[in-house]
């Protein structure tokens, strides 16, 4: 007799193929069966407060582990598999909470395996009036509402078990081929029922078609012409060459060919910003913008809130853009794949023929003088500090509002990894996708700290990630941006209304509330609050702040309609446009 | 000229015509034009931390408000109109994130307007890449999902406004008749166009159509016909008498014919205790139950979680159900409206030619005896402790797990408004849930105090909602069942299991890490940890735990695996049926 392994093991086995030693989620009388085949598949449980931050950490996981492909932004690499992060929740109540994360996922690409724990197969045939249903009998009302926001699905309600592995194993295809979330539908009643253990030997297949070879040949030939003849070419960094994997191949352009370089919000981290070719995020149009007669776009994500309301997309006509699976050059949409085709154009990259001369318009905030130490912090100061307090390797965290605005301009060094959102833009959503990356930094060991730039109205929405990450000891810096308030909200309408305006929480007294140990060597925490330049500077040189071990919070109070001064003017014109209609 | 009025002042204050004066949500750039014209609405906004808190808090608003348009279970009622709650968000990451509330309100029969600001009509008509979009140009994937989970649509997006308001005011008349959470899309671009003012005096369409005569006629002949012939009847109480406004019809019925009156867990306080025939709650199996030869269901929610596996069910061929527009006698269906039928029914029903002498079979929790001072405090001690401490017109909120198990065996005085789930059953729904019913309460001057019995599990999933009750400075008082973990779930599977376990907070400092003031005679906050017998009755002799203003939390330490005995046998059953699969 053929060994045999219960399916729900072979379900979470299947994961540690792709990079993936964590589940996230949150148990329920509908997945509690399966969670005891978990220690078997040598997958780790992690528990959170809630779904939407199980959902949201899953998401931080993938996005750490893709990157952790690649070790530094110029090319070298370790033989890591493709990875997927993934969340497991109870049916109804449990996905729903999770399904504003999920979609999340799916709008910036990041490969999530969703497995839901749903009714018996019987009570589904014969349309039970189980809990968490809506008491019409129609059990398949969520999983319909997710089709909408996952690529491919799973239905595990199978009389066989060996068929639902296999369906299984074609869906977790379609995550990694696509990058997008997949969901999977598991009945209660199959999860104990044997597979074959050597159904695991056999590899998944995530091979990805050829691309044709002429038309392949013709677009690098047209792109190498295009390169050839450009006076003011411009490469655009964008957040999708993250999932996608494009780092490597965009540096390798950029340094062959010494095209200036920028990147939009989401693209932050994507380039080396010591490339003598840097010239800063494109966060407005600049002169080298609207005159380019070339702009290379990796990975966009081209949403109002990444391209300053589309201002600083360049003209189809000189545009040639890499995308998963499409090249698109001006109107013409070729169905290939970018990154094949991305390293045989490097092959065919000849240095430039000329030199760009375009000035260097990246005015990097870091160079703000430093304030008297009795003096407020302003935006402006501290993302100009933090930008020197950055080393090698640091995964930072950019959450929705100032952090955003303020962090994209703060220089990095190389390699950094940016979690910035392009076009989803949730608030709440980076504090657990922080626990996420620093769950998926323990599990693969990737160098460098976890840190988080957050905003107060964004804490408040998922605060009790912070408890996630003290009860599985993970180490996060996080630095919360204390000003009461939406201040993001406050320029575009409102800036008095009370509606902008949010509770004030003890935020240093957070990780004691939410169960921090006290005095642990094992597991530091520091929390502090700052109002004051020279209590920053306090923090920044106490030795903890600087380690990558423990949780340390800094409270640090800012203005209530303080915003980086280079975002102002966009900020007015979205929210002029906003009065007007 | 006619005076003119901006469309969204005018979509909120219809609100007010259905005893709505305040509307949760959380901004975000689609909604907050909108939310300017909040002050001329008269409508209160209350910003929550998320919008998962704002959803249950809509709902638990909704609740409160109907059962407000009745002050007993005698009947005497107040002449309110139809309720009920509101719940604003913004396009795709708010709307999403609030999904499992609506459902739930779906589940459960809550009347709830769901108004999302969205982008504007161009850029719906473009398919634009907007931020919150999955940026595919497919804007309306979010209406489609939550479709799904409301009974009518309003789909703003017209040239014309008033025609939006027409369109708005029939489905607000859909949500009042059908008492289920409808959608309105409302584009942030349409928000201030005018509309008459006098748009507004117009009578909002909430008009039933009559029952059919002649088959309500007959069908009240057969219930009186079965009352007159039965030997062995039966009343069950269940929790849509709620939103269905059955309570004080019931009751009479219950009066006049001395039927034993009994109730499954979600109909917990509709029934008036005091009634010599109440037989207490029906959480498994009885002789009566089973043996009853007329059984009489109001509201039901026949769900495994209310019904103890659907043991508690009555055989059709004995059974008449009322629900909102059907009765159901055995197989037979009548499309008929119930409330109508209850109130003629009433008109001929005769007091009772038999008594029934079924022996009492409620075992009230409130007789244990008094544990010594230092004993720890178990569940079935607690549960008892405070059926005493209970006074008339308190609203009570059961959280999902040991408190809804414990809650529903507690004797209540009359009237008591229970919210228990019937069906829903997301942990982490009552404490937002309170925040609503305490916000209803403030606006409609509903008598009594709003009482939370918490579990540790749940209040870790939404505990932000503390805050927005601080913030509101909202009267709540909490109980909150500290025992480490899930113990619902370590009965059913994973007794010892790490998944079972949550992180421990510390409760007592929740209150003020959320902002509480310290020592305001305006707003006074008791936080308290007890974890023995005399520590509880401690807490309970201070006066300011009896008064209903400000806040309290009481953290209660209990074992991690005790839960009411009389509930054990139950949870052991569902446990192995469980594992057999």
């Amino acid at each position: 007799m053929a060994t045999t392994i219960p399916l729900a093991q072979y379900i979470f086995s299947r994961l540690r193929q792709l990079n993936c030693y964590s589940i996230h989620g949150v148990p329920g009388d509908y997945t509690l069966r399966a969670l005891d085949f978990l220690p078997a598949s040598k997958i780790r449980w992690i528990g959170n407060a809630n779904e939407l931050c199980a959902g949201y950490a899953a998401d931080g996981y993938a996005r750490a582990a893709a990157v952790a492909r690649f070790t530094t932004a110029t090319g070298s690499r370790k033989a890591l598999p493709p990875s997927v992060g993934a969340l497991y929740t109870t049916y109804g109540v449990g996905e729903l909470s999770a399904i504003n994360a999920v979609a999340g996922s799916y709008a910036e690409s990041t490969p999530v395996v969703h497995i839901v724990g749903t009714p018996s197969r019987k009570q589904w045939q014969t349309g039970a009036c189980v809990h968490h249903s809506l008491s019409d009998g129609n059990l398949g009302v969520y999983a319909e509402m997710e089709r909408r926001i996952t690529c491919a699905q799973a239905d595990l309600r199978c009389d066989d078990a060996q068929e639902a592995a296999s369906i299984y194993d074609r869906v977790l295809g379609q995550c990694v081929r696509q990058s997008k979330p997949v969901y999977v539908n598991m009945p209660s009643d199959i999860v104990s029922s044997p597979v074959p253990a050597a159904l695991l030997d056999r590899p998944l297949d995530l091979s990805i078609p050829a691309n044709d070879a002429a038309e392949e040949d013709k677009v690098i030939s047209t792109i190498l012409a295009r390169i050839q003849a450009a006076e003011r070419p411009l490469i655009i960094a964008d957040g999708l060459s993250y999932p996608f994997d494009f780092i490597a191949e965009l540096n390798k352009i950029a340094r062959v060919t010494s095209i200036p370089i920028m990147c939009y919000s989401a693209g932050k981290g994507v380039v080396d910003e010591s490339l003598p070719s840097w010239r800063g995020p494109l966060t407005g149009p600049t002169e080298l913008s609207t005159t380019s007669d070339l702009a290379l776009l990796f990975g966009p994500l081209l949403s109002d809130t990444n391209t300053a309301a589309w201002s600083t997309i360049p003209d189809a006509g000189v545009s040639i853009s890499f995308a998963l699976d499409t090249v698109t050059i001006g109107d013409r949409i070729h169905k290939i794949r970018s990154k094949p085709l991305l390293e045989k154009l490097i092959d065919r990259l000849s240095s430039p023929q000329r030199s760009y001369s375009t000035p260097k318009q990246h005015t990097t905030n870091e160079s703000a003088r430093s304030p008297s130490p009795s003096s407020a912090i302003s935006q402006d100061n501290f993302w100009a500090r933090m930008s020197s307090w950055l080393k090698p390797h640091d995964t930072l965290l950019l959450a929705n509002g100032t952090p955003l605005i303020g962090g994209r301009d703060m220089r990095l060094p190389t390699p950094t990894q940016v979690i910035a959102s392009g076009i989803w833009c949730s608030i709440g959503q980076m504090l657990p996708a922080a626990q996420g990356v620093a769950a998926a930094s323990r599990d693969l060991a990737i160098p460098g700290r976890t840190i988080l730039f957050e905003g107060d109205g964004s804490f408040q929405v998922t605060c009790q990630s912070l408890s996630d990450i003290i009860w599985y000891r993970l180490d996060v810096t996080i630095f919360l941006v204390n000003n009461a308030g939406y201040a993001y909200e406050r320029w575009l309408n409102g800036m008095d209304a009370e509606y902008n305006d949010v509770p004030g929480w003890r935020y240093a007294d957070a990780a004691r509330f939410f169960g921090a140990p006290d005095n642990s060597a094992e597991y530091p925490v520091l929390s502090r609050k700052v109002a004051t330049w020279a209590e920053l500077e306090d923090v920044l040189a106490d030795e903890q702040i600087a380690s990558d071990r423990g949780l340390k919070l800094i409270d640090i109070v800012m203005e209530t309609d303080d915003v980086p001064s280079a975002s102002r003017p966009g900020l007015k014109r979205a929210g002029e446009i906003l009065r007007a209609s």
